[in-house]
């Protein structure tokens, strides 16, 4: 019912090695949360950058938690602080999501939120990475996810709450839930968002093997709907929330709300049963010694 | 959980009167309300012509309630019993719908009767629509939907009932469930309905933009199973339900059965909930009002 | 609720014989349960014959149930006591499902186990086919169907309880779910595992006309993952539950779990009413008779 970062198996502590390896090349595309927790405390900087246009009713809001927009319990903080506020706003009608990293959209969850941490810390990021999706999944605003570089598990999960997604096309940018490849579990309300999006069975085979899928894969199975060349991604994105935006926004919301309550319904019925079943998990002597290690090789590979 | 009709918003009006113009050169293709209102005083002759054959066992019902088909009340009630009484002739194995009226199957929902008229007629004649749908959704006969001519809304709604849809090739002729358009929103029965036919994410963008398709994008999306030249659509339905035909009926209607039975379930449970939901909506004043402009601007364009 | 073998109409005998005939050429591919009740008396030959490699930890079983791999009481005890053993022993992480037969992979459910049996005997047969079926969706291990001939009705069910498909790429090989055009009809769990793997749409089709897919086809709609020449479907195969097994046991076995428990628990909650509603419905004289015309039929046409 919760994610299961096993990370137990070598063969996962390997396979994920491989992986960074074979990307190294890309610079800061990978997973870096070292570097991310370095950060963190240098910085106070604003992870959001919110760009309103009054005239449209459109907000463009990139994220900027360099290197990579791990979801950190921080950032998760100010992202839903920034949804909410725009989502109050009457003359907001649409959002954007896109990224100022190069190479990346978001690479997910933040490790660091997970690792050494006391089971009331793993409990508040975890119920703000739930906040983040139910924000989004369930937002009166057209969500466009402009996806400008690789995305990820918990990435991936953000393009999937949007009402429409375009990916950069670039063959060396990848989209997908791959929390299995590195003996994590999706939790159950990501799997049932990815479901409504490919379906069930294509959602069963990426699922279990972690499949991280190129942009053109990606728009083949469905999980973005366009691709466009990097440079006219966002404004890509612009002219399709001005179409979106045609549509009474009442009928609109209605019908949205309509396709996906059964799904948020799910969630927030069990809620804080999900949240146990987390911290419970993280915080085993196995998950944080896995963890550790994990850590440990990251570091290494970088120095 | 009903039809919610908004068509208050600027947007959905302007919206709708450009639809509305952009294909005036079709002539009769487009919903002419007022036109129905006119015809509906005067005539008494049938709007719907059967004919069935003996020896195959199979009834075409042709639809023929100028100009587009809309399915008022009063078509609504021949309809159900026009089906009902095949239904319950046992030598009756087969069913074609087709529309006798040239460029339109049925332009949907007629919204006379939808305006100015009492609680209590509302109610009349949402129930009217529930009994068409419930009817062809869960017949034991063979249905093929033989689409001649344009399909929105309602007249899509009828299509998706069927156990096959063959659509005319003409790039002019369009389908969908385009509710959301025209600032109204498709009930949870319409959305089921195509979620078992396009899958849901299809149906989630569908709705959400109220997309009407022409018959090429149908095929590829899976909203129709078939296109063939405008005059052989007759005769392809005819050599289809011979196939289906040769399977053991009992066999076929108790598959039928099992794979529709949770989604005709859905609907008769809650079906007077259903019913005080649309009339709640639909005598709203501001609603009334609404469709009093919209009437006022179809007069106007007719002039 | 389960099989109901109706049998009943000349439409389905006909059906039947038509296609028997019309693969007369292709001896051995077609179901002949006359044979099979032949040879059930005079061998006591193993029906499995597993390759277990300590190694990879891959267990290769091939099914030698001469002449077509008929799913009979005898072979399913057999069948499910394997691949128990093979799910308790730890160092077994995958599994390989084949055929020694020619031509065929399985052609279902074997008939002589519903015909002028016992009650108490039609209930442990169809307890078996249920166990198979529960072992098979349920299994830890990776599994992979290699599909080297037709798979049929509960070959085919077999099939689609697996993680992966290959298919011999060769036209002559068909496979489905094809219980309606026997006058049968799939239960409700064979229906599930179908909507799981190709959707609601195209299994309602497929299973209102029962219809066998080509190879070809069966790649088109998802009801198999990939399609390799004959002589190279078990290597391909290997090679496959070797991708697999890179992923971590733990992370992938709850993945699966999570997408399939819903499904299982509706057979395991009904399990018990599941029987009886087979057992009432095979054991009516209409059906027996029905049963006894179509052996009958068999025997002429093998003299």
């Amino acid at each position: 019912m919760a994610l299961r970062a096993t990370l137990r198996s070598k063969c996962g502590v390997s396979s994920l090695l491989s992986r960074l390896s074979s990307c190294s090349s890309h610079g800061r595309v990978c997973v870096s949360p070292v570097l991310v927790a370095q950060r963190r405390n240098n910085s106070t900087s604003p992870k959001l950058k919110v760009d309103f246009n009054q005239s449209t009713g459109v907000a463009v809001m990139h994220m900027q938690n360099p290197p990579v927009n791990s979801l950190s319990l921080g950032f998760l903080t100010e992202f839903c602080i920034a949804v909410e506020k725009l989502e109050m706003d009457k003359s907001c009608r649409g959002l954007i999501l896109t990224s100022s990293q190069p190479k990346v959209f978001s690479a997910g969850l933040d490790i660091m939120d997970m690792y050494g941490k006391s089971p009331e810390h793993c409990a508040e990021f975890w119920r703000a990475v739930q906040e983040m999706w139910l924000k989004l999944y369930s937002s009166n605003m057209v969500t466009i996810a402009a996806i400008n570089g690789s995305s990820p598990a918990g990435g991936c999960l953000m393009s999937l709450t949007c009402d429409y997604r375009i990916m950069a096309d670039n063959p060396r940018y990848s989209i997908g839930l791959n929390e299995t490849q590195l003996g994590i579990v999706a939790p159950f309300w990501f799997k049932d968002t990815m479901i409504n999006t490919v379906g069930h069975r294509t959602t069963e085979m990426a699922l279990e093997l972690g499949l991280l899928y190129s942009s053109s894969d990606a728009l083949k199975i469905g999980l973005v709907d366009q691709l466009v060349p990097e440079d006219q991604v966002l404004t890509t994105a612009t002219k399709t929330v001005t179409k979106w935006l045609a549509i009474p926004d009442h009928a609109r919301q209605i019908t949205k709300s309509m396709m996906r309550k059964p799904t948020i319904d799910k969630l927030t019925s069990n809620r804080e049963a999900d949240i146990q079943f987390f911290v419970n998990f993280i915080t085993k002597d196995s998950i944080q010694k896995s963890l550790g290690m994990y850590l440990e090789m990251l570091k290494k590979r970088k120095s």
